[in-house]
């Protein structure tokens, strides 16, 4: 089985010496900044193969997006992935065979070579692991938490809340209906990492930033919650995705399944943001200003709304 | 609790300059020729908490240790760790962070920075997956397990077969009753990864090896199985641990619980590396050699022995 996958872990070259686990290690050319990050998806936790339209070879390629969601959200560049799955011994080897397709094909659409992993038995979930190594090109040019300012705008890229409304259909167990529905099941398994936003953003000069995977709402507390500010977010400009009612808004600032990305800088900032966005064909969205009052307020035209819950974080 | 864990990641400096989960990832200078591993542990199958003594901060010390013997295997330094756990919700918080503990005080021991992780809820097995990055001095200097020829010696670090007596000893569920049966639970749940070993062996010109974490059969057959070579073990001059039989050699070289290095080297060479581990009072003792031969045959005085498994590899 080993040798079966190895032949989806990318060839050595100059960049790349050695691909484990023809070795017991992975050897490349460095960069002079690197970036990292690591993220598990756990059967029934995070999907179930029992979902109509299920796909282990999706299922790889979820398992890269998720990651390189974590380095668009950095504004990196995507190079090497370590991957690292437990399967059950009972797991057909054309599934596990999808799933590495799954991996490879989505870590060369952003540029990353697969270049070491670890197969293991276990008598539990299906745990897919994948560590994501990038760079950038300066010390100084990347996205972070830290640094929002009141008076900022805050805007995220794409549509929002297909994802969640995806998880619903598939946790019902109703196959998609419609174009629309196919959209939002399609945002739930196969989601896009914003590699090329990420960049274009930082690119643009904005510093301030990250991924909305643990929720919209979670993502903007982060950035004011301990520089003691707060934030407005205008409900009428979130921009849902194709097919949900505006009424539907808090799927678009409470879930954690959209990849978007959100940042927040001076308007005139923005603007110059925006627009190098739209020469990618992606929409980046002002929904709302970073503010002096801590806490974060939803305004509705002229009434304030409250939501139930601020975002997911295992174990919070 | 990823707030009480954030306390167990290394503070940014100017190394490292952000830890993640503070942010989406982890940022740091990068070295010229990096070198990249991941391995995971599941409940059940690397370990069961019902073990005697069995303890989470040796785990997460042991989870550390199995990944660093790769990096150590390719001669390297170890620099960044990354950790993903999956945890069911009952596991009890006290025991969350005896693991983290042990996960982060491995790491500082080896010289290497827990830069971030990710940690998922499961209704399964405890996993554990850790990515270590490490540097090497030259993209020429490192373990590899391609290039050894006929005639050149075989050699392994330390003693061999305590860890697989312990793991005997765990399984049966008796305590260890002597200090000897101590010293074999230990070598399975605490191993010791051979860091400066592998880089002594790469100072000292060795540039074949590896450890012999899936069996020194299984990796003796690494190095000369796609050379059309072959190798013959004396399996008297194996260094069995204090306390083994010298009739219980098969647990020496079959079984996948000891973390030492094993090398191949023209004699003379091989007598540098010998030195250069006596200065940091580890035996480096030759076991065998490379010859025209494929297979792998085991000498014992005038007789050729058999064994019945070559090593272990998940899903082979």
């Amino acid at each position: 089985m080993l040798r079966s996958i190895s032949r989806y872990l990318d060839a050595p070259s100059s960049g790349l010496l050695v691909a484990a686990p023809q070795d017991d290690a992975a050897v490349w050319r460095g960069d002079p900044i690197v970036v990292a990050t690591t993220d598990t998806m756990v059967e029934e936790i995070d999907f179930r193969v029992e979902w109509p339209g299920f796909d282990f070879r999706t299922l790889g390629r979820r398992l890269m997006a998720i990651n390189l969601s974590d380095l668009a959200a950095m504004g990196a560049q995507p190079r090497h992935a370590l991957v690292s799955l437990s399967l059950r011994g009972t797991l057909p080897a054309v599934d596990v065979t999808r799933l590495y397709r799954g991996i490879a094909e989505q870590a060369h659409r952003y540029g990353c070579t697969v270049v070491g992993g670890d197969l293991s038995g276990t008598l539990g979930p299906l745990t897919l692991t994948a560590t994501l190594v990038g760079r950038l090109g300066s010390a100084r040019a990347m996205l972070r938490r830290v640094g929002a300012r009141p008076g900022w705008v805050i805007a995220v890229t794409g549509r929002l809340g297909a994802a969640t409304a995806g998880l619903r259909l598939l946790e019902s167990g109703a196959r998609p209906a419609s174009r629309e529905e196919r959209a939002w099941v399609s945002a739930q398994l196969d989601p896009t990492p914003r590699i090329a936003a990420g960049r274009a953003l930082v690119d643009s000069g904005i510093r301030v930033g990250g991924d909305i995977s643990d929720g919209l709402s979670r993502e903007v507390e982060r950035f004011v919650e301990n520089a003691g500010l707060g934030a407005t977010i205008d409900v009428q400009r979130l921009p849902l995705a194709s097919g949900l009612h505006k009424k539907q808004w808090p799927l678009a600032v409470t879930d954690s399944e959209d990849f978007e990305l959100i940042c927040a800088a001076p308007r005139a900032r923005m603007r110059i943001a925006q627009r190098a966005l739209a020469r990618i064909n992606l929409p980046l969205t002002v929904v709302g200003e970073i503010d002096r009052r801590s806490g974060i307020r939803y305004r509705n035209g002229t009434r304030l709304e409250r939501v139930k819950t601020a975002g997911y974080e295992h174990f919070r």
